[in-house]
């Protein structure tokens, strides 16, 4: 239909680190545009899933700008799960512009795409046991250390937003 | 995958009627087997679904062996409505059998598996003036026309779980 | 928390019209950027709502571009319906950046963040009888006179997807 | 289990009036103490469901006092809707102590529970064509006569909340 | 909009100990009534959360009277979970009369109602490691010593129910 | 109602194995017909629950053909998870055929069935430290012992569907 070339990543960015903008540097080298979904978007306030949605938004927007990738290169979604992973599919896909692949490191995701027919495109994730968004919460609870896995930006959002005292409570109470 | 080539047949089958039967008996003539969806499975006793699914499973089974159909030529499968009309078309894949087309004469069902890029069969529905749910629930309400525009077995189906007096009272309290 | 002054504007695009942009650029004049909420994101291929998410995601974007509107003006963020009316108001707020008001011209979406506290913008709507999603719908299905109703690329994006024939289809079988 | 017989009323109570009252009453009379589920508990600030179920629930709770029924005599308990009508049944006996009974004016209702098996008490209403909510939310938005139509402390507190302005609003925008 | 001053104190009471009783007690001292939400209310039956919401409704309710806590002063309502944090705090707050703030213990349910702008009380629990939901429904497995840790009602109709061995069995099978 | 007499006997079957062929056997020993609920139907491409419901329904009809029990003997539904155990209960009914009894060795699924008043059939388990779901699960990502665990039928349809490789995948990425 369009002749731009599109590739879908889905993540949970919690919070969006130096792995996510590998990953997206890399993909927009071999695709026009790449659409962003921030997955498990009702998610806020948990250990696992400390920031809301649309604090991510804003984060991996900073991100990117910081990054100096064109505003009109990349789409930014929330997607809520919705705990039917079949139909997830394509709950996604009718929330974003058309895509032509997707690309990811989750083998459910992979398996489900690949099910429904997509093109999927593995991700070797860069450095996952640094850049890593488990370890990255962890690191927040006793240490600066985070602060050089993420973009300045993000780090900056995150403490303006007073988010390493929110994860050092919702972790450990 | 497969060699044995399917159809999806969805509906919501309140009552199965002659005009459903006739589309079973075509559809097995180009597909060795189909698939009936049972749909919004979740609805019952109102005057728009006043059957269970279990019911119109039950109904569907009989009507399809009072035809002589054999039991290895279909797949009888409830399935819930989710109110998330894209997620539904692969909701429901899920639920059953690999299929190769989907036939519908809804055009809403049409034009989400179309969208998914799924071979759609537009139905041509048989003498709908006649072969209607709506018309057939209306009736029943205050008529014995209804009981040869289903086929014999439903008719005593209907008739023995008094699905007549459940109709009036759920139509019109 | 930030200095940025936001403004909510929820609705569901079927499609974006001229009285849409004539809100937003209103509100682009007492806001520094507006957080568009696609609402019933979940929903397409039906009369009532045609377009998916992601097309009514891609129609707004394009109609704000054409009009010159800088991208870091506006937030486009798909939200699917939860049934759930005063749930919806902190599902909304959770997907989307910290907004100082809401504007719509819905009386009971006023009202749900009114009760929440919210500072809530009333809006005038600009020409309803002509500029009316339900209205331009309707045109869609038997005349042109739609076309200049929405902003040029909104029809030139309708027309490259088909959209006209999908609303005849889903509107009258 | 327990030898106190008790009632389940389920209902919408939008608002809570006379005619509700009187049944209340009535089944007081053969019940040692009645369960009045606030259905749709989920609804608010629409034409229809224009109260919130706590807002309900305190309506009703005034009612009953202003009545002077002994607060050991019911219990409230808002309920949301889950559409997913055989289900609903168990849902609602989930949230509520054991009942004895369900009374019920809604075929619906009498329906599914008669499915599951419970013994059902088909109200006959009192004067539904004055008490009857669809009748008086219609009389909040043009006259006073909704005032003797619910019991005075009923009315009281939707003055005080606002709530007839509420009314015109979401009826009429 | 009222003068009476309410606290919101969500729990999931599985089941309601002398630690939650404690809880009532002191706030009541500061506030003129309590809003007492069951959480996780469609839950049962199994190991984490044995006993419906009824039951727990009907336990609380014995427990606040033996301590002749008046019934004017409590509101018990029941709220099933929507796996939706944000959404989760106006699910909330429409289902129960207006409150001033909302007492917890529960590091996630503080963050969620702050980041709604709500007034906090961050609870200090009263003797966590023997007044614990987990730790007495471990003890209710294999000793009596449970039963002080409950109030006496609250023992007597968790035995009148068949409780014990309804925990053991989900728990152990 | 109906004179045949019918048990419900409900499952994940991930994957469907020489156990569960053992209780159908011994389940029409004592009733004319078997009704099995492939439950969590919307799950698949996990480590917990590889498999389709469309593909756990393939499994179990390949597996009951080849072990020569009449298709008139037993019906089988997928039934998505709803997240609201007592609703669960009446959800599965409403989908099924009336049955007389519930077979499980689950004791959640006991507890629920027996709290609704229905007759359950405590199952005990045929060697349940060889015919495991999980165990199969975790012998198919290092060895072939997996094989004659499930009925060759199963087997064969697994291996077809490269059904192995699929579990190595999302067990261990």
């Amino acid at each position: 239909m369009s002749r731009v070339k599109r590739v879908l990543y889905p993540g949970r960015f919690q919070p969006f680190h130096m792995g996510h903008l590998r990953v997206v540097e890399d993909l927009l080298k071999k695709f026009d545009e790449i659409v962003i979904v921030i997955g498990s978007a009702q998610e806020a306030f948990t250990c696992q899933n400390p920031f809301t949605a649309g604090e991510r938004l804003e984060m991996i927007d900073l991100a990117l700008r910081e990054e100096g990738i064109n505003r009109n290169k990349y789409w930014l979604v929330p997607v809520p799960d919705i705990n039917k992973p079949l139909a997830w599919t394509t709950y996604v896909l009718g929330m974003i512009p058309r895509v032509d692949a997707v690309a990811t490191g989750n083998p459910h995701v992979a398996g489900i795409y690949r099910w429904l027919g997509y093109n999927v495109i593995e991700l070797t994730l860069y450095k996952p046991e640094i850049y890593n968004g488990t370890r990255i919460r962890h690191l927040m609870t006793y240490s600066d250390e985070w602060i050089n896995r993420v973009p300045r930006s993000v780090a900056e959002y995150i403490i303006r937003i007073n988010g390493v005292s929110r994860v050092k409570k919702v972790c450990y109470g």
